[in-house]
């Protein structure tokens, strides 16, 4: 013990002197354990001393700038940190310089593409979320404008989006119907949009954007799917004609409200609508088989309603049960600021749907940022991003626009029709005003058949079946966690199919902590290496010895099912010993490699499970304890029980160096 | 690659053969990297194959039957099965035949020791939940009864106990008062601990015992203290003779309810009241300080009851102030299945209170069980305990009783005065059986101000500050839990206090999971060991090598931000470089030891990461992937776009065996 003691007083004495001094004892050489060479031994040493204020500050700067945002500041004089801060906030000025005639021609002609796409799909979400069309046209013009000045991803195109619009649909229509109070409608959807932007941005501000991330893509998958149904059978109304229809969001009342008004159906209505919703079905087909076909299904709707609405101008005495969308103002959007609704009955629903909606918006938005970076490997601080798009609601419910954000289905199209930057939102978005200023009459009779079978054809490539599929077979609780939101969306609602998709996720993270993997070890033949004997069948176990894995921090949720699992491995072992005639279990190797993390209760499991191990004679060993809980066993005072002789750094130096004590006595 | 792409095939044979054959595929020597020997190189395997329902299986029976129950009846006879299963049920037929006049000795001194005990906690913990005094011996006679036929601790003395008693009490009081409505009032209480059992005994038979270890000891030490706070001050009632008191249970009204009945304060109460208080706390401070004299504190409570009893009883015809418990009817327990309440408006609060009760009495039980058991070295099997604690509530419930559980200040007497066995628990309910049958009216001229005395020395015991401090000094995240619970109980209500507190440790564990710690590690010179080189001093960087350790699962929760992080590690090892004139990065070297979970979000990350890797002409190589997550890589096939080159066991191996292959280029 004489050396071993030498090495617990140092553990005293390194949080004082902050730095541990490498102080590797050498053994001398004996005749070799199971045939390996005479070796090192390496003490496992505490981390350098901290504050607690510097370890918080480490800690909250891993939370909330992981990314190190300031980083390109550093060593710049000021008049250089003035610009990179200018650029930092309006990332246009980052790149306007090096901007040139080429770029603006790719620009030109995917800002003129997205607009083809986005004119009717901002009339067909409007709809959607049960809004006047021309909202929809309104928050394809201002939106963008300002995300093109605030944001950082260069090919997302910007506008009204499908999950958010049917999200806000559904959460206000349960409370106030757009046909008996259009007005309070109006002002419950600005409101909800101004709400969304606030959050966003206060998300971005307080960099809290990680939160985000508890939305997983499991739960995503299903939601979509989830939607996606609903909203299809929803369309139901415009491609059959329907004029009594329910407001309600949910499978059976659709369902229902869909056969019992089989008298409204109109058969011109269907004809059509099916014919136009197979033609755009097949675009899509298309482009999807072949990306440089892209064209064909951005070019589509635009075509489709063109078609249809001359159509119908022809059709108009002979066909009556043909609804179109009528009457549309001439003119950029008013401004709605004094539409916002800051008191009375509805401010909570206002709240709800704002929240809900801006972390639908947000999730979509960052997402599809994210994929296009990735693809052009460029950097999209999420954010910040967070910060433009949550602005771009605030001005955006200012003047008559409801939630907006990056579209996946128009990004896509933007990026293959070779958009380079944001100046393709900004001519999408001069595009949409001339149709503003100078267009609106076209759109009289344009038929509420097209505009459904649009929202149709573009909710169905949210149906991802082959992604649920792949879950299924690479983890069954995210596939629980996707089917979840998926039945909870059509069956319940949206907030709370959504709120049961997050809490499966979470529980599934508490469920590993709650029950984490315990591995037995054994040495690999003429190795240092030990791994899981019941993946390695080569693996074999060292006589005396138990070495076992903990796979998870050990906390209050997990103490005491890891103590009665470590009892359960040495009562196994004892068991197999008797009957195979083996050596005296004499110790206990924990490899706590994998135990990142260690709380009071986890420090009292260890000494717990030390007593009782003593108490039969058997030496508990801890190997290669990570630094915060080496930490941890310090401060508690946990360590001093443990000898030097029970702490190593590897597994192999463990069983070294404790059997080679052993040897002279017996 | 030639012999890479041998390795690359045998991850697709692996699952079909069901068995991984060890195949280490030995490199020649080279003339050493960084000076190390030629070593052998082994191969990452994948765990054996297994169906989804034997993994499915083995989750389960690791979720639900951790401790193994059934192991005992494995190889037996038919009949040794019964005897065992009856002993299972019963633990009293375990020991009863060994039983001997030496333990019962034992017993009957520690039996009749808790009993001096139990008669004066008795009927002030029934008083603290508001109940009618004689509930509370009631309650320690039927109780200890079944519980010694049931229960698998030898040590538990079982009876009420302060926190369950003051939960039910403020819960109930909150909706209905005693004074007002007596027999409604008694009828809650019964069917409170009707639920209260029904929920433990449920927890215990669907093996879901773990679900109390989310109360971490944390939590659990700031919540008894907020409420030993509230009781004494609650006690302040019976101690100054105020006869008008509120019964809410926030600190704020009882202590504006002491200062506003200053009229009522009588001085013979308080006077005499203070000078029990300090007679009992100096008894409990000597037993404290020195175990030997346990039966100090023991008798102290039954010493001060007969003392002021026989003072109260000469001085009544001159104080009028001071309060007696008055009649007390005698005779055993009567049924109460009559009075259990299943229909009508406070049916819900009788399930709450039944459940939060029923959560807090288990939680004390079982620890109380796992400490005395621990100290002697035997087991205590929990959900079987929730089992005989649930039971035991159910028929108290049906005899008078309210929530009763195994007591901690009644168990270290138990177990300081030398029981042995569960008999004690007999001998205590045959004294509690005599105290009801005959000596009941001697209780007529017992003060309040005495039980008022008893429970706030009980309740003091339960402030820990000193464990709080060490919370602040082990981990601050678990004092900022502890101290949720404290202040949500004291200033809000215990449900809400106890709630806080549970999401300060759910959130612990996400924010652990959410922003893992990434290392950087270095090798050791002289031998294959990384290190992380923050806390190892000696460890070096290895050139045109980045070693990283990522110290959590990659979950969805976290994919993002480790993609992040992992990137900039990157960048800042590139301009580390750049500044020192370092050999470029060529490879980066995750070693995966510590992420014992992957999920599909996670999948994407890593095949993420190397893309944007594999563009900066950077090799990405896992080391040391636990098998399931070798699994899930497998099954997603992304472990197909990993070369032989890029999976390895030890991070010795890879930078040996990849820096070899790059020799012979330069």
């Amino acid at each position: 013990m004489g050396v071993g003691s030498k090495r617990v007083e140092s553990f005293s004495e390194s949080p004082e002197t902050a730095i541990s001094v490498p102080a590797a004892v050498s053994l001398p050489s004996s005749e070799g354990v199971a045939a390996l060479p005479g070796m090192e031994i390496h003490r496992v040493c505490l981390p350098p001393d901290r504050t607690t204020l510097q370890k918080l500050g480490n800690r909250v700067s891993e939370i909330f700038f992981p990314d190190d945002p300031l980083h390109r500041f550093k060593n710049q004089t000021a008049f250089q940190k003035l610009i990179l801060g200018v650029q930092y906030f309006f990332p246009i000025f980052d790149w306007a310089s090096e901007y040139s005639l080429g770029l603006f021609r790719s620009d030109i002609v995917s800002g003129i593409t997205i607009a083809s796409l986005a004119i009717p799909q901002g009339i067909s979400y409007a709809k959607l979320a049960n809004l006047p069309p021309i909202v929809g046209l309104y928050s394809s013009f201002v939106p963008p404008l300002i995300y093109s000045l605030l944001g950082s991803s260069r090919h997302l195109a910007v506008g009204p989006v499908s999950i958010a619009s049917l999200v806000m649909g559904s959460m206000l229509s349960a409370s106030v119907s757009f046909t008996d109070e259009p007005i309070l409608y109006l002002k419950l959807a600005f409101t909800s949009t101004f709400f969304a932007g606030i959050f966003q941005s206060t998300l971005g501000f307080l960099r809290l954007g990680f939160l985000i991330d508890f939305l997983s893509k499991a739960t995503l998958i299903g939601f979509m799917a989830g939607a996606a149904v609903i909203v299809s059978l929803q369309q139901l109304k415009g491609l059959f004609g329907i004029a009594h229809f329910t407001t309600s969001m949910q499978f059976v009342p659709v369902i229902a409200s869909v056969i019992r008004r089989r008298d409204e159906w109109s058969w011109q209505t269907i004809v059509m609508g099916i014919v136009f919703l197979l033609v755009l079905l097949t675009a899509r087909h298309i482009s999807a088989r072949r990306p440089k076909l892209f064209w064909v299904s951005a070019a589509a709707p635009l075509t489709s309603v063109i078609i249809s609405t001359i159509l119908v101008f022809f059709l108009r005495s002979k066909a009556h049960g043909i609804t179109t969308i009528g009457h549309l103002p001439k003119g950029v959007n008013p401004p709605s600021t004094n539409m916002l609704y800051f008191s009375g009955p509805f401010i909570a629903l206002a709240i709800k749907t704002g929240i809900i909606t801006g972390v639908l918006s947000l999730t979509e938005g960052i997402a599809v940022g994210r994929t296009f970076a990735a693809l052009n490997n460029y950097q999209v601080d999420g954010n910040k991003e967070m910060m433009a798009i949550g602005l771009m609601n605030i001005i955006g419910s200012c003047s008559s626009c409801f939630v907006t954000t990056g579209s996946f289905s128009r990004s896509a199209v933007n990026y293959n029709a070779g958009a380079k930057t944001t100046v393709s939102n900004i001519v999408m978005a001069s595009t949409v005003l001339v149709t503003l200023l100078f267009l609106m009459p076209l759109f009289h009779y344009t038929p509420n058949f097209i505009l459904a079978a649009i929202i149709i054809t573009a909710v169905i490539g949210l149906i991802d079946y082959q992604a649920a599929l792949r879950l299924w077979k690479v983890d069954k609780l995210d596939f629980v966690a996707c089917l979840c939101s998926f039945v909870g969306v059509l069956f319940i609602s949206v907030p709370l199919g959504l709120t049961i998709a997050i809490g499966v996720s979470v529980f599934k993270i508490l469920l590993h902590v709650t029950r984490p993997n315990t591995l037995l070890l054994g040495n690999i033949p003429g190795t240092h290496i030990y791994q899981s004997m019941n993946r390695h069948r080569e693996a074999l176990r060292v006589q005396s010895f138990l070495v076992l894995a903990i796979e998870s921090p050990i906390y209050f949720a997990n103490s005491t099912y890891l103590q009665e699992r470590i009892l359960r491995w040495v009562r196994e072992e004892e068991e197999w010993i008797k009957t195979n005639n083996g050596s005296m279990l004499r110790c206990l190797i924990l490899d706590m490699t994998a135990v990142t993390a260690v709380d009071t209760s986890g420090i009292e499991t260890i000494l717990e499970v030390k007593k009782m191990l003593g108490k039969r004679m058997i030496k508990l060993v801890l190997v290669n304890p990570v630094g915060s809980v080496v930490e941890k066993l310090y401060k508690s005072d946990a360590l001093e029980s443990f000898g030097a002789d029970e702490l190593y750094m590897t597994i192999g130096e463990a069983v070294y160096d404790i059997s080679s004590q052993w040897k002279p006595k017996v």
